[in-house]
C-alpha cells in the first residue's frame, strides 16, 4: 500500500483528496496536517468522512511526513515550494495541487504570485500534471504540479485543435464559468451565500493568475506563441466549471467531431459527446471526467468548444490521484471509477 | 451475478438505481424499461452514465423481464401492483420503490391513493423494507416495499425512543423538509427552478400520503396507536431530507445519547452524531446513510431529534439496493460504500 | 422631511434600510456610519444604490448624529445600548434593529447576551416595535426595539390564537426556517455558499437568543407563562423566513379562518391567505408583509400555522420604517408600498 | 390615466408587467387575459399581487381589449402578429414583448420562427423598442417591438464601441449567461429545479433566434454587415443576464471609459460603472437598469465589455413600460424608480 500524506487537509481540495483516497484500493492515508486544527479528528471537521477517515490532524512539519511515500499539497500558494525540496531529498514524491510549480519561468511566477520563488531550480524538474499531454513524463516524475481548474478545462478543450494546427492561435478566447468552491474555504465576505447566490459576475478581467499557466500550456501544444484572452466568471453553484472556447478555423479544416474523438479515444477521463450535444456541469459532478462538445455556429469558421469538469475532481483532487496512479505504476483509473451524481 | 431489471428507468429514483447498480460488484443490469424512451440508449438520456451503462431502454412488458432475478419498480404509484403478481409467480423477486405495497390495510391504501388496490392479497406478504426494523424478514422476502423518503427519515429518528418506550406517543410532531428531487422528474410548473428556487413552503398540511405509512411504522414500534402530525416542506435544494421530530419525555428518562448510540451501534447505515451536533443534509449527499442527533432544548422534557438522509439514496434507491443485498444473501454494504460529497 | 441617521450601514439590515429610506417620500438620509468604511461613498460598497444614495460613510460618533431626528441602529448587539442614552437625552428618537432593548428583564438580557446591560433603566421605557400588538405605544415612543426576524414571524402567526385563548399555551412548538441573510454579512466560513448551498440544518437547538424574546411576547398575549420549544433552521436561500407553528386546540374552538381574518382585517402588512393555502416565502420577497395560513391537519385538534416574511423587511428594516412612520405621525404605509418580486 | 391591457398575463413577463403597472402612477390595468385561467382572480395565481391587482382574467379576444389605450403582448411568439392589426386599426397602441415584430425582414422572421409572418407589412412600421437607440421614433410609434433579453444586454454593451467605430465589426463574440426565468413559465422537464439547479450549460450553439435580432441591431449601429458569434448559457439562478462581449480595437482607440460614460451620460437606465469594476447581476435585480463595465485585459487590443440586466425588467417588462412612457409622453422614468434588491 502507498503511504500518502496530505498537507493542508482542511480546504476543499484537501477534503476531496481525503474522500478519494479513503476508498482508494492501494492507498493508506498516513498523515493529514492542519496548523489550525492539529489534534482534532479529521472527521470532526468533515462529518461526511465519519467512519471512513480515522486520522487526527497533525502539525505540518517535515518530521510528520517522513513515513510517507507521497505527499500531496492542498495548501495555499507558496507552501509547497518551501517544503518540497526537503521531501524530495528524502525520496518522497510530491504532488502539488497549488500553483507553486506550474509555471516554468521563475520571473513569470514571481510576477504573478507576488514574491520570489523559493526553489526556482525545481521549476524545470517539475512535471505539469496533465496526463492527456504529459503521461509518460508523469510516470517518471518525482514532483508533479497539478494544473489549475480553469487551465484543465481550457487546455483539454483546445488540445485537439491546437495539436492538429487547424485553428488560428493568435486570437483565442476562453470564457470560463466556475462554481464558488473554486474560491476555496476561506472566511471572506465576497464568497458568502448572500453575496454569491442568485448572482453572477466576471472577475479579474484585467488579468488572472491562470492566464500565464493556460498560455504556457497552449504554446507547448502549438509550438509557438499564442494570443489568449481569458475571462473567469463566478457562478451561483458549488461545483463545476464550464469553459466556452472560441477560435477561428484555418482553411480546409477537417471534420472536427472526428478530430476530437480520435484524439481522446484512449483517454479514460475525457469523454467527447456526440455531435450537437451541450455538456452540463452536473453530469461530471463528483467525478474525474471532462466532457467536451465541439460546434461550428451557423456552419461558419468560428469553432466553439464546450468543456466541463468538476473543479474539485478533474480540476484538482481527482487529477492529483490520477497523477499519483501514474507515478506509482498503478492502474490509472484506480480509485477514480465513480459515476457523476445526477440530479 | 444477479440479473437486475429496472422498470421505470427515466425518473430520478431510476437513474439513481442505475448509478448504484452499475458499479455494484455482484449485479448485472439486464433490463431497463421506459415506455416513452424505448429503443434509446440509457446513457443518451443520462450523460452521467456514459461508459458505465450500455443498456437500451425496452418496453415495460413482463416478457422483457423474464430473464431477471430481481425487478425494481422505480415507477409512479399503481404500476408495480399490476405487474408484481406475474413476476413473483415466475420466481422473480420484486422490490418496489413506489407506494404500492407499503400499507398493510387495503382500505387505507385505497383511501390515500384513490383507487382500489390491484392485488390486496399481496399486501400482507410484502415486507416493509426498512432493514433497521425488519432485517430478518427482508432476508426471506420475495416482495419488498421500500419505505418512502419522508417515512425513512422519521422512523429512523424515532425508533430508539419508541422502542424504549421513553416518550409519549400521542402527540408526535414531524416537521420534515425535502429537496425538490423528491417531487420527481415530471413536467410540472410548480417544480420549475423559477418556482421553487430561493423560496420555501409547506404543502399538503391537510394530509399527505406518507402520513399513514409513518403512523403504521411508528405503531409497530410502540405496539399501540400513535398520534402523529406530519408537515412536509419543499426546500430550494435538489437532494436531501431533514426531519425535525418533537416528542415529550416520560418521567425518569434515560440518557438519550446512549440510547441512540446503543440502538444503532451495529447498523452500517445509521450514524449517531456526538452530543450537541446538528446534522447537515449535505454530509449524506449521494450516500446510503442516515445521520442523527438528539437534543433536549434548555434541558426540558421535550426531545428534539434531527435526522437527515439523501432522499434518493437512503430514502429510495440506496435502501432498495440494501434490501436487495439482504434478499440475496450478499454483504449488506455491497455497492453502497461511498462517501458523501462535500461540499 | 425627517432627518434619519443609520448607524451600521454596511450590514444587510443597513443596506435594506438604505434601499427603503432612499425612496421614502418623507425622509432624508442625513448620516450613514461605518467604522471600517468611513469616507467611502455608500454606493461604492453597494452598487445597487448608485444614483439613489449620495451619502459618504462617516464615523459612528454622537457628534455625527446630532442633526438627525431619528437614528436607526443596524449594528451588532451591544452597540445601541451604549449610544442611545446620549441621543435620547438630546431629543433624538432611536430605533434599534438589534437586540439591545427587546427583553424587559435585565437579568435575562445579560444571561442570553453574555454581558451586563449598559442602560437597564431604558429597558422598561423601550417599546417593543411590533405594531400589530403595540401600535399606540409605538406612536408615543422615543425608543423602539424592533423585533427579531424569527420572533416577528412566530408572534404574528400565534397572536390570534393566543389572544382569543383558544389553544393550550404550555406546549407550543415553533419550527422556523430562515434564509442565510439572517446570519448577517460577516466573514465566517459556516455561511459561505459552499457551506450552506444545497444543504439544510437546524442550529442552536439547545437554546437560541430569540427564544426568550418570543416567549416574552407570547406571554404578554396570553397573560400567563407559556411553554415554548423553538428550533431554527438554516435554508439554502438568501431571503425569507417560514415559521411552522404547532399548538393544540382547546375544546369548542371557533372557526380558525374567521378568527385570523378578523384579527388582521385592518392590518396593512398582515395578509391572511384563503383557507387551504400554503404561503411561499418568495411571495413576500422584498416587501413589508407577513402572509399567514392556518390549518387543522386531518381535522384533528392540532393547529398548524404557516407564517412567512422577508427576514430583512418585515423581519428587520421594513418593520423599522413602519415603526418610524408611527413614531412621526406619518401614514403607516409611507415608503412601504412595494409588491413582492416574483419569480 | 392610461388604460392598459395585458394579453398573456400568466407568464413571467406578464406577472412582471402587472407588478410594475399596478404601482405606475398614470396607469389603470383595465384587462388581463389568459385563455387557461379566464374568470379566475389574477391574485389567486400570483399571491404577491394580493391587494394590488383586483382584476380577473378574461379571454384574449379583441372585444375584451377595446376599451384599452395600449395593449401589451406578453405571449408566446406568433400571437401578437394575429391580433395587432385589429387593435392598431382601432387606434389602440401595441407593445409586443415577444418576437413578432423584432426583425425587419419577413423572410428572416419566417426562417427563424418556422412559419410565415401573419402581417409582414407591419414589420417596417414597427419600431424596435430600445430607447437608447430609437427614443424619438418610439415617441411617435403605435407599434413597438420590445427587444429580447439577450439582445438588450448585448446591444447596450456594444453600442458605444460600434457607434464610435473604434472596434472591428467582423468578429464580435457575445458569450451570454441567463437565469432560468428567461425560459418562461412552461411545464417542461429541462427547466425543473432538479435539472437546472447546481449546473450550467450552453445551449443552441448551432444558432439561436436572438442571433438575427442582435445582428440586425449591431448592423444598424455600424452601418455595415457584422460578424457575430452568439452563445447563450443557462445559469442556476432565477433572474439576471450577464453578457461578456469580446471585440478587437482598431488602432488609435480613444479612452474607452470616457467613451462609455459620454454615450450614456443622459440615459436614465444605463449605468456605466467606474473603471476596473465588475458588475453583478444581483445589483440590478428587480429594476430597469443596465450596468456596464469596459475592460482591456492586460492592456491589449481586445476589449471586454461586461453588461448586466434583469432579464424580466430591462430585458422585458420594464423596457416595455419605458416604451409606453415614451409613447404616451409621460416621464420616461414613471413607475420605474425602484432600487435593486440586495442581497
Amino acid at each position: 500500500m502507498i503511504r500518502a500524506g496530505i498537507v493542508g487537509g482542511t480546504g476543499y481540495t484537501g477534503v476531496e483528496l481525503l474522500r478519494l483516497l479513503a476508498l482508494h484500493p492501494k492507498v493508506n492515508i498516513t498523515r493529514v496536517t492542519s496548523r489550525g486544527d492539529a489534534d482534532k479528528p479529521v472527521a470532526e471537521i468533515y462529518p461526511n468522512l465519519r467512519g471512513f477517515v480515522k486520522n487526527t490532524f497533525v502539525e505540518p512539519t517535515i518530521e510528520n511526513l517522513l513515513d510517507c511515500d507521497v505527499v500531496f499539497f492542498a495548501t495555499p500558494n507558496g507552501t509547497a515550494m518551501r517544503m518540497a525540496p526537503d521531501l524530495l531529498a528524502r525520496g518522497i514524491k510530491v504532488i502539488d495541487l497549488a500553483a507553486d510549480f506550474r509555471l516554468k519561468d521563475p520571473a513569470a511566477w514571481s510576477h504573478w504570485y507576488g514574491e520570489p520563488h523559493a526553489c526556482p531550480a525545481l521549476l524545470s524538474e517539475a512535471v505539469y500534471g496533465l496526463p492527456e499531454v504529459n503521461r509518460e513524463a508523469i510516470r517518471q516524475a518525482s514532483l508533479v504540479a497539478c494544473p489549475g481548474c480553469y487551465p484543465t478545462s481550457v487546455q483539454l478543450g483546445l488540445l485537439p485543435l491546437l495539436e492538429a494546427g487547424v485553428v488560428n492561435h493568435d486570437r483565442i478566447i476562453a470564457d470560463v464559468k466556475s462554481g464558488v468552491s473554486g474560491a476555496g474555504r476561506k472566511a471572506e465576505i465576497p464568497i458568502l451565500m448572500s453575496e454569491t447566490g442568485e448572482s453572477l459576475k466576471a472577475y479579474s478581467v484585467k488579468g488572472h493568475r491562470h492566464w500565464p499557466e493556460i498560455r504556457q500550456g497552449l504554446e507547448q501544444m502549438v509550438g509557438k506563441s499564442v494570443g489568449l484572452t481569458f475571462v473567469p466568471h463566478l457562478i451561483p453553484m458549488i461545483r463545476g466549471i464550464h469553459a466556452t472556447l472560441y477560435t477561428v478555423l484555418k482553411d480546409g479544416a477537417p471534420d472536427l467531431q472526428s478530430l476530437f474523438e480520435q484524439r481522446y479515444r484512449h483517454e479514460p477521463f475525457v469523454d467527447v459527446l456526440p455531435a450537437g450535444a451541450h455538456p452540463d456541469t452536473r453530469n461530471v459532478r463528483g467525478v474525474n471526467r471532462c466532457q467536451i462538445a465541439v460546434h461550428r455556429p451557423l456552419d461558419g469558421d468560428t469553432v466553439v468548444v464546450l468543456s466541463v469538469i468538476d473543479n474539485l475532481v478533474k480540476g484538482a483532487a481527482g487529477q492529483a490521484v490520477q497523477n499519483m496512479n501514474l507515478m506509482f505504476g498503478l492502474d490509472e483509473q484506480a480509485g477514480l471509477s465513480a459515476i457523476g451524481l445526477y440530479p
